[in-house]
């Protein structure tokens, strides 16, 4: 265990990506979409730090819709551990908000910031990564890991890892925005540029100064927010001020704007699960390529997806017959079926039953 | 109605073309597989004869595991106008049992034996028809109906029209077994070839004439059986005398070997409902070429048909994008999923299902 380490989880995302199994009210970090069938990906994102830091130093950011839901899943985190957003300010005033309260009993805190829903397939060597970045971090550098790019991946921005600063440490040169196809491939040919992977390390001082210095409306709010928390009155205050706070990332808000940003390299195979098509590439696959529910026919079947994320208890049997590329999803209220190529393409189902009135099912 | 008319009807397959809403013992014609979406296709038989025949003179030949999941269907029909055989025998015993049968209380019976699982598109023709080939069969033919081909089916047999015996009525030159698709073009182009579609109109005193010529054998077992009726004691004679008669189709042991055979052309929209592509084939289909269930929702989805056969009530909302030709069905158990085109290859899925020793899913 590393001494006043803290980790807060961002766990507030509803995304639309793994429609019929994520809904707005069970998004995709309560669900296994990646790795252990049983494992929701945000178990998976608290049980893989659980060698660095005690439970009671385990923070869970996310709406207060989604509380109770996520509550659930995490069963050793103690309720006064999740800190639920009254609405959604995109990051910087989430993560400001969990800084300054962690910050409050444990002032000397480090605290690392993870995503929810993230699937990460080497997981010592995740934790190695987080210690290296927890130690720049203690250190007074505003630490991001970058992950070494496997492809000219557009959906992601890039950091450019300037000079060594200690053994696998580099000076953060620069923040890139996601790139063309073509600058993708530049960057990743040229060997200095790294994927960000949303990951953050800092002590909270360094953070609350910088936070104090780029975003003073920002710094103020939280300021109202614990002097409310001084006199036992957090929620109500938190209620009046969150709304109001800029909703801007932490990486514009501070991190491109900051010194003292470093960045650790890391190889650990991670994978940010954007859709359905990532399910299937990091499943387990049978000889023909299918990732099937047990027990299924597949005959002269290759290379679909089939996910049954029904609640209710039963064995369907599966039987495919010469069908390729397919990815379909059950629950207990809806079929996905699509070719997995085009599993982004879920969004659109989703907008058409917003469009036809039926929030329930989106 | 017609004096004397009794039908009978043929209710004994257990097809694997349909699985897996079609079940050992829930087969085809105990589902509404084609027309109304809530009448299965027996109910849609009964139905259609029901202006020419009274309930009362309506008989249903099936197989005894049968009885009761067909009658829960046709709750109009008594109990003691089921036929339940204690083995299958092809149709010859079938029909010779079901003959002698009604004959023993309405010698003059005339009886029409219709298939259970057909399509029928247009019913006032088809029952047009019907009354032609009653007439004929009053009269002494043995009588059948020839479905006008529209195209060189190489999956039925043909029966060639001879001379005209009345208006409407040829006498049948000769049966044809399936054919290659060479000489089923040859009888297409022809003109005088039509479809055995396996419907049969005959007097039972002819009919029972016949079998005693051709099958002296079942005659023979029929007498037993007429013999135990009397004395009160069908059944136990019926399970002895029924596995010992030859298992020989109407066609082979009666129809292709008897004189005055008669065969009536019509042309009536008819489908042998063989797969669930001609499910598809005659099911309402949406702009984009769809039959998919209520509420659906298919974007850059074109000529697939959903089927859900469960019988736990619910509302699944089905989600379909950038597919094409597919055939999907859900029951309680099971999911099929399979190109329209392959449809004949659900019987691989039951082959391996029988050969995991999992029959209760066949």
């Amino acid at each position: 265990m590393l001494n006043h380490l803290h980790i807060v989880i961002l766990a507030g995302g509803s995304g639309t990506r793994f429609w019929p199994a994520s809904r707005r009210h069970y998004p995709k970090q309560l669900l296994p979409l990646a790795g252990r069938a049983d494992e929701p990906l945000i178990a998976a994102t608290v049980r893989r730090v659980a060698p660095i830091v005690a439970p009671e130093n385990v923070w869970v950011s996310t709406s207060s819709t989604l509380v109770d839901g996520t509550a659930k899943i995490l069963p050793r985190i103690e309720r006064n551990r999740f800190l639920a957003e009254p609405v959604a300010r995109n990051t910087a005033p989430c993560i400001g908000w969990a800084t300054a309260t962690i910050a409050r009993s444990d002032p000397e805190a480090v605290i690392a910031v993870l995503p929810a829903d993230h699937f990460i397939a080497d997981e010592p060597g995740f934790c190695a990564v987080v210690e290296r970045a927890v130690r720049a971090a203690a250190e007074g550098w505003l630490t991001t890991i970058g992950i070494v790019p496997t492809r000219p991946e557009t959906g992601y921005g890039y950091i450019e890892a300037g000079e060594v600063i200690s053994e696998g440490v580099h000076a953060a040169a620069r923040f890139i925005e996601k790139p063309t196809r073509e600058r993708a491939e530049r960057l990743v040919a040229d060997g200095r540029y790294l994927w960000n992977a949303g990951m953050f390390f800092y002590s909270a001082r360094v953070m609350l100064a910088a936070i104090a210095e780029h975003l003073p409306a920002l710094a103020d709010g939280l300021s109202r927010i614990d002097r409310g928390a001084a006199r036992g009155d957090e929620a109500a205050v938190l209620a009046t001020v969150f709304p109001t706070l800029p909703a801007i990332s932490i990486d514009h808000g501070v991190m491109e704007k900051a010194d003292h940003i470093a960045v650790v390299p890391g190889s650990f195979g991670w994978n940010d699960v954007g859709s359905w098509q990532a399910t299937w590439e990091m499943a387990h696959r049978d000889s023909q390529g299918n990732s099937l529910p047990p027990n299924s026919i597949a005959i002269d079947a290759h290379d679909n997806l089939v996910r049954d994320h029904s609640r209710t208890a039963h064995s369907k049997r599966w039987a495919l017959v010469g069908v390729r590329d397919l990815c379909i999803v059950e629950t207990d209220d809806a079929v996905l079926v699509i070719p997995r190529e085009r599993a982004q393409d879920v969004r659109a189902i989703v907008d058409e039953l917003k469009a036809r009135g039926e929030m329930d099912r989106t």
